[in-house]
């Protein structure tokens, strides 16, 4: 069983996976990846994943892991994580722990092994979308888990260990100490402004325009202020709303058009970008919250974490916000991408 | 002029150094630096790095500058921030920036381009922590900064882009987001337990014995109880004190010593291995703090970074610290290793 465990200093939790148990040896070569071979995540290989949890595309006559299905939704084959079994939480000294009780699941995202977000039709990205609602919403009903993180890796250097086009999703016993200290930077906003922090991020940013990169009636995306890597994103959502489950029909709709074009500008900039991207959402026991807002943030992979940044905190970017707007901005998509 | 900028939620610095402006195709291919070639850091080669600030070693007649020394520290050619100018904070709107004021040097370790702090003598070790303190003592007469962050990146891996052995310093106008997390939770402690967690953790480690990897009269090395890599290590002194400058005499020859030997250990575990270290002491203008202790965090870069821990804050790590300790203290060094 995973455990996890609290730093006692700082509060940060950690996944002590040992079910993925490393020696030493094991590290001293990172292989490459062949590219091709057998992709467990193809049409016709459903028998190599665990039983799936969603499909969408299938005729509804079609019996469930078979080909067919244009989303499908499947358990971590090797999981951070376990769903069996009640959560505890014990001391050790003054140490801190609890068992690794959650979710981990992969959504495959196109059953086509080359296709990827920034190439896939936009109807087939608003299936993505609805298949991270459709998880989180089926998970909320699991009253051990307090938080869904949505994340995609793509690219080997952004931790991706399949080519296949696929994002996650873990359900965790905890808040997660990034998205709490966001809770709380955006609630000592709200109690001084009585408004919140992302509206007025997005109102300032449409107004001055340097750090925009594109936007839809629904969704505004940017270059962050503050970035923690060169080229970082953010799409927020111009209507508030504190909890990714509430958007709607036209949003699902406008948030895919905007990360096909966020993507698209992206790739053609920096080919073959590595990048990561997280849903930011409130936890899933909150309510309706006036100072917190739903987005994504998208990090392409492109600086080293050294020593500085984990002594600190602090990051090092060598391209401004404004000019890598600026860059993405002035890329000419050809049909369909603007 | 490189800018500091406050991510205005969550209240992370980042520094743009614009200087080192990168344009997206500067992206494309991550080069893999070519061994051998030109060092700027060898001996012969002092007029290529600007003129120094420390060197240790050389007869008191010979010229600055020249070689002969065994520890030399010099500003870093392509400083992150800048040592000249006054500090200006303003705002833009509802973000936070300020100048990039700061100093940004490299500690070159040792004159031999072959030698790492694992192969070379603890004597000389014991050179390369006296020149830490000796710069961070000599940075603190400069009112404008709050922080002296001292750390090391071994390896391309881990963000080394010198071969030759070294480790830098970066002078801060603010204190890092990372260590006023790290004051306020052992603060809490400390008004619960009356106690510095620290020395708390020193002697529940030593007593419990698991984690612990190799000890002596005045430091204990323990693989973390919550690590953020597989084999990080903390090297923490037993006696109580909160500033690095305190250090004494014997004290440097046992740091040097519990060092020499981590990395030893290290290294024969698995060859070649990338990792960052850093020095976390309180800040600059603190006076002596009975519930904050200086210590040092040694973190192996062998996982990825990816979209859970961006958008986390959580580690996932394959490896238990109680599993890596073992390993550690498996090995069989030769002569004065241990």
């Amino acid at each position: 069983m995973p455990e996890l465990r609290k730093d006692p200093v700082v509060g940060r939790w950690v996944i002590i996976a040992k079910e993925r148990a490393k020696r030493p040896h094991d590290f001293i070569v990172p292989e490459e990846k062949t590219k091709g071979g057998f992709c467990p995540l193809c049409p016709g290989h459903e028998y190599t994943t665990p039983p799936e949890v969603l499909a969408y595309g299938r005729p509804p006559e079609a019996p469930p892991n078979s080909p067919g299905w244009t989303v499908r939704v499947v358990p971590n084959k090797f999981p951070a994580l376990r769903i069996e079994g009640e959560l505890w939480k014990e001391g050790e000294g003054l140490y801190d722990k609890m068992n690794g009780i959650g979710a981990h699941e992969v959504i495959i995202e196109t059953p086509n092994h080359h296709e990827t977000l920034s190439t896939m039709p936009v109807d087939r990205i608003v299936q993505v979308f609805w298949a991270y609602r459709d998880r989180m919403v089926d998970l909320s009903r699991d009253p051990r888990f307090r938080y869904v993180i949505i994340f995609k890796n793509h690219g080997r250097a952004a931790g991706a260990s399949l080519e296949h086009a696929h994002s996650q999703l873990i359900a965790l016993p905890v808040i997660p100490l990034r998205i709490t200290q966001e809770l709380q930077g955006s609630k000592m906003y709200y109690d001084y402004k009585e408004r919140c922090i992302f509206c007025d991020i997005v109102r300032q940013e449409l107004k001055d325009g340097s750090r925009v990169v594109c936007e839809n009636h629904e969704f505004v995306a940017i270059c962050a202020f503050a970035p923690r890597q060169p080229f970082e994103m953010w799409i927020i959502p111009k209507k508030h709303h504190s909890d990714f489950r509430s958007i709607d029909e036209s949003q699902f709709q406008a948030l895919a058009e905007i990360f096909s074009e966020v993507l698209k500008r992206l790739d053609a900039a920096i080919p073959r970008c590595p990048y990561n991207f997280v849903l930011h959402t409130a936890p899933l026991r909150e309510p309706y919250l006036e100072h917190y807002h739903w987005h994504f943030e998208l990090l392409p992979k492109l600086t080293q974490i050294a020593g500085f940044e984990w002594g600190t905190g602090f990051y090092i970017t060598p391209t401004s916000p404004e000019d890598a707007a600026h860059f993405l901005r002035e890329i000419k998509l050809s049909e369909g991408g603007q």
